[in-house]
């Protein structure tokens, strides 16, 4: 999408097909830089330090992170081992395992001496395919907009979205904010609640900046609004990302999302989940089977920001020693989901639905 | 209760009877400073800048606001325009509005040469008042957990809060808090989920403060957490403050209270609001009639807190230019409630239990 006036992508081969280039979203909104990988190693800290993060592109990342390790050693072993370092990295987004999983047997039956020529090939496809992917889902959740904009004329609309599924969580367009671009370009006129998303913040860091640089107007909310704002008939939609569905069409997202979903439910605002398929887990039925991540207590008693005079500053808010529990995500049960936005169309949030779009991804 | 190893009160006359002392709750944690108020202007800008907040703790402030005007000026214009300013100060919780009419009330009939040590006797009483109200809501609260307690015989009770309705938002004990500093007290062993409570972290910034300086265990979360806890049988009770109290029991809260009612309602976990009296407003049936007040959107773009090297700074989160939405309260529907803890007992949360707990207070 667009970002300084010109069109970008969250991760780019770089022009000697050597390495591979982010944007460093810790850094974001306060400054745009990209980070070049280069190593394993530098693949594997960008995911687990959060320089990208998003399902979608982690599931990315890690494929190129393949390809940078393929490049130093393209022996079996090094293979197996780049393979379970990255799919270590995080433990809650299955894109992560599902990547991995796909470069490791495309790769494995190869020569050594083709693995990295390969490896780099296939990472460019997987991140194209997430385009395209995230491009079906625009169309298709633009088309739910439409609907709902057909039965509201002349209202702009009000969507409410958390955390950051834009493109800066995908390569682009976003997941969630797919439809979200697709309707402004159209001309609908549109507004977006972004809920900030503590403890990381990556509404109020990433989702703010992306709509702001892409021109869609929003407003940014404390995650505490998001029932208020429903009551008093403000929200009109509500569409968010995951990071793992379950084969029942249980929903992992960024904590937070339960409540935002119970709320949509208890005021009778749809609640859409922009789902794309390598994000379904047909191995797991359940949510609570689940693995959630916890992160580290600083996340929550620290935050950093632009000071005054411009710089960056991490500042303490809780008192010293005070203790914090930081569960990265949560889940949404199937019951409170209107729909899942996937790039087959919008799929109910049920096992038999689900099964019957994906009928390749059903075991047995 | 305890704050720097000794009993402190948030309220108090100064020694020689001119004045009164606050604790300036804008520099917890950080530093621990208390401010006099001399004059009408003080205790205005103590109540409209947030020196002072809590329902319980902005209606005492406000009284002594009138003692302050009353030395000043003790006429009957004088008297009014006090009354007129300090109830403008912050329009939703329903303790301002009810002590500055008590006081008015008293002092319109005296002569004017009688009013200052009238009123200032009288701000005095409201606030002596708070504290056996307080007092009350702690043993009627205690009896709840006590309860709960001997159905999990042998486990820690693990207790949610939101915002700060403890002794820094009443004059002493706390609203929300007195069950809990009575039940840890008393020996029960129990832990504290603290929200947060963005945009102004009132659960960071003073109840971690104030269950740290009593010795009460507890954890920090971020308010995005709630679901998931509860979701993971992680909270077995949740108590929480209130701003008004309508007829029919609808709560007025901090912004996000509504939230946590939804999830404790969807996970079986008891739900209740201490509620003082005087924040009980019979002449309002529905949560709807509540105005709700919009504050400062950098209240949401930015945040105060310590740096590293020990000072104070304020962040920018959000990129420049981003606007933001800050409503301060929520209301949470009756129906999601499972009972207020007032200086009578619990009560449950409709008109009839509420007219049958205070018929003195139904009109007609």
């Amino acid at each position: 999408m667009r970002a300084l006036g010109q069109d970008y992508r969250s991760i780019f081969g770089d022009e000697d097909g050597q390495g591979v280039v982010i944007i460093d979203q810790t850094a974001l909104p306060h400054r745009f830089e990209t980070r070049r990988l280069a190593s394993l190693d530098e693949a594997v800290t960008a995911i687990a330090d959060m320089w990208v993060r998003g399902a979608p592109l982690i599931g990315v990342t890690a494929a190129y992170g393949v390809a940078l390790a393929m490049r130093a050693d393209d022996s079996d072993a090094a293979l197996l081992e780049a393979c379970a370092r990255l799919a270590g990295a995080r433990p809650t987004a299955v894109n992560l395992a599902w990547a991995v999983e796909e470069m490791r047997r495309l790769l494995a039956p190869l020569a050594p001496s083709e693995r990295a020529r390969a490896a780099y090939a296939a990472a460019a496809a997987i991140a194209d395919e997430d385009v395209a992917i995230n491009a079906a889902i625009g169309d298709h959740g633009l088309a739910v907009i439409r609907a709902l904009a057909a039965s509201k004329p002349g209202q702009t609309l009000n969507i409410m979205t958390h955390c950051n599924a834009g493109w800066l969580a995908t390569v682009d367009w976003g997941t969630a904010t797919a439809p979200i671009y697709k309707a402004h370009d159209a001309g609908l006129p549109l507004h977006v609640w972004v809920s900030e998303t503590r403890p990381r913040n990556q509404g109020a860091f990433l989702t703010a900046w992306e709509l702001g640089e892409h021109g869609v107007p929003h407003t940014l909310i404390v995650d505490n609004s998001a029932g208020h704002l429903m009551q008093s008939g403000l929200v009109d939609l509500v569409i968010v990302g995951t990071d793992r569905v379950t084969a029942c069409g249980d929903v992992c997202n960024k904590i937070g999302t339960y409540l935002k979903a119970l709320a949509a439910h208890d005021n009778g605002v749809p609640f859409y989940v922009a789902a794309p398929s390598p994000s379904i887990d047909f191995s797991l039925r359940e949510g609570r089977d689940i693995p959630i991540e916890t992160r580290s207590a600083r996340e929550v008693t620290h935050m950093m920001g632009r000071v005054e005079s411009g710089g960056l500053a991490t500042i303490r808010l809780s008192p010293e020693g005070t203790g914090a529990l930081n569960h990265g995500f949560d889940v949404t049960p199937a019951r409170l989901v209107s729909g899942l936005m996937t790039e087959r169309g919008v799929v109910q949030a049920n096992a038999k639905a689900l099964a019957a779009a994906f009928p390749e991804r059903v075991a047995g």
